[in-house]
């Protein structure tokens, strides 16, 4: 008989084939979660998007893009399959059982995401918000300081200010490349001190963010 | 004072205020469409994934991940932006109203984003993908054939199988780098002819694919 609840997961299927399919691994044979997994992997960006839209009325768009990937990327929703104990009710074949700790996690992860879209496609939109709600909460409540996920330009430039001092400069000192392939030098110089860093990129902005990598990098070690 | 419609968008605002925020470009002000654009991206991906899934029952998750792709890369939007005559409507500094087309043609497809997520914030999930489906659906109905968007390795496979010869093979040449910066050689080979390419990548299937692109250049050569 097939199960239409999971004891971690607070929704009872209608139709148990939805959480069923679910939970079927591709190992296991040709109809499996994988269609579920890419339609699980859009509602979960969507569901954190909203989320964190909501939460962070003040955050810029560049902060909540460093939270949301903190949520949905692959490690985090292992975490939360792991919590739900999702790994007694996969439908696995025998070699994928037997594979590295990595790799099960990567699989429990995404096993995650089909479950969410089951959830959609069960109950519909606000069900599955309700559901990736709950099941986020803690992380979403237990995120890294802001600080931590910025990009690297805007920690060099506060680490900068925060100490009194000028703000770097970056130049494009070199541009080079066919169109579809076209490379990036940039130089970060400090203007009160005179120390520089130079990085290439395939894009201005890349390059940039290598060549503030370095200078933080230079700056705490001084 | 404040408009509530758009004329090609079938959707009539309760709250202005979403819509003159959607249509308000961070060259016009502090205040600006950044973060709706963050939610609407986040939006019209989950919602087209939804309308493909529903309309390609048989499609693997990578075919229905390619056609995703094509409806909502940039590109795309800014067309369905301009057959929406969005334009007119933007609120935007003027070193942003005389860049160069290829700039406003990308604005303009981030604005669109940032209307979606108005719809959703002020008519909810439903009203979104009603509007969503309206705008994309010409594009869904033309998109290319599925072939066109097939990955090299599929493309490679199937050129050699509908001449009647033998599938390519595949070989990991070697591997290298710390776990974090890893790099796959991969070989791939002709089994019923002396011909094989090496490519270098992040990730054995990334050798694999560029390995393939090679093999395919080389036999449309032949």
């Amino acid at each position: 008989m097939l199960i239409n609840q999971l004891p971690g997961l607070n929704y009872s299927f209608k139709k148990p084939e939805h959480l069923h399919l679910a939970l079927t691994h591709r190992s296991y044979g040709p109809v499996n979660n994988e269609r579920l997994e890419f339609l699980g992997d859009a509602i979960v960006g969507m569901v954190v998007a909203d989320i964190l839209f909501q939460l962070h009325p003040k955050f810029s768009e560049g902060a909540l893009t460093r939270l949301r990937s903190a949520v949905v990327r692959g490690e985090t929703l292992a975490d939360i399959a792991i919590k739900l104990d999702l790994s007694p009710y996969l439908r696995i074949g025998n070699d994928a059982k037997n594979s590295g700790a990595r790799r099960r996690r990567s699989i429990l992860g995404d096993t995650l995401e089909a479950v969410f879209a089951a959830v959609y496609l069960d109950g519909g939109y606000l069900e599955v918000v309700r559901v990736i709600t709950e099941l986020t909460g803690e992380t979403i409540a237990n995120l890294p300081d802001i600080e931590s996920l910025k990009d690297p330009k805007s920690r060099l430039q506060e680490w900068l200010q925060s100490r009194g001092r000028e703000v770097p400069e970056y130049q494009l000192v070199s541009e080079s490349g066919a169109s579809h392939a076209r490379e990036f030098t940039v130089e970060c110089r400090l203007v009160d001190a005179d120390v520089s860093y130079i990085a290439t990129a395939s894009s201005r902005r890349k390059a940039q963010q290598a060549a503030a990598v370095q200078m933080l990098d230079h700056l705490s070690k001084v």
